[in-house]
């Protein structure tokens, strides 16, 4: 593998209140200059957690989602507060989207999302063992909570709402640790 | 599930060369007034795809990313030109990016990436019986391309370098399609 390209010059092109774009001049190591645009992402990331109420039960949340102008379901996930322990952040978030805190917080995995682009990381987290708590969340309308069965995990793939990346292979890797499969 | 938010207004508040940042004012069905930003999507999207050689091998392309400025190993992608069919876009980034292209194109599924924030869609595309073809790309260095046997998914889950959430998720959609699991 290469060393990465030496990062010549970077400048903010555009700015908004939640988004920051970034024009990077690189040079690869076979001496092509190149000018990307990236978007910086926070040093903390995101948590993406996958709650699992009586060993089968998966709780999912449908929320209006601005990007799509859609409601999408998906895992309950959000931003980990700074200086925020990364398993705090997602007991705090299930205790704020679906009334329920986790005694057994397991981390799955690290994702990005489209890397050639964001800086953006997602930390997966498995929550077990739950308890009723619920802690106030800031959004504009009541969250609905939708429990869904592990074993009928192909019917919530084939939903044309459940299209988040993240949610789809965070319901692999829980349905990988929760079940195994054959070819494992 | 209740109607989606009416849109008050949207303004761009920023935008450079790749991103567009709007602005949106919304009213939930409940009267909450809120103001959110999204970054719309294009209307045709983007490819990635799954390219199989020999019913076993994976083919996968490890490319310099410049949001998290190190080299990520994932499966081929790219933007859907306009008037381009989905397929026929599949079918030329693999011959752009790993050199085959195939006969037996099969659409797995469309998904989003943080949907809050963003409109944009990825189409799956698993490819099979393929064919020496190469197109010239446009990359700043050539692509090298990794073959993965499909019995070592979790080797490839468990790599630093193999986070993007579409691409996991596409593992396991591709390892569904081509094998099965016992759970089905």
């Amino acid at each position: 593998m290469p060393d990465v390209p030496e990062i010549l010059h970077t400048e903010t092109v555009a700015r908004s209140r939640l988004f920051q774009v970034e024009r990077v001049n690189l040079r690869f190591t076979n001496g092509v200059e190149v000018e990307y645009e990236r978007v910086p992402g926070s040093r903390v990331g995101s948590v993406l957690v996958v709650p699992v109420l009586d060993d089968n039960t998966l709780l999912l949340v449908r929320e209006y989602a601005a990007g799509t102008h859609r409601y999408e379901l998906g895992f309950p996930k959000g931003v980990v507060e700074s200086g925020e322990d990364v398993l705090d952040a997602a007991n705090r978030e299930i205790m704020e989207e679906v009334g329920y805190g986790a005694r057994n917080l397991l981390r799955l995995d690290v994702m990005t999302i489209a890397p050639g682009y964001f800086g953006h990381t997602t930390h997966i987290v498995l929550a077990q063992d739950l308890y009723e708590k619920r802690l106030p969340g800031d959004e504009p309308e009541a969250i609905e909570v939708v429990p869904w069965s592990l074993h009928d995990w192909a019917g919530l793939l084939a939903r044309d709402d459940f299209t988040e990346a993240r949610s789809i292979a965070s319901l692999f890797l829980a349905r990988e640790t929760l079940v195994g499969s054959v070819s494992r």
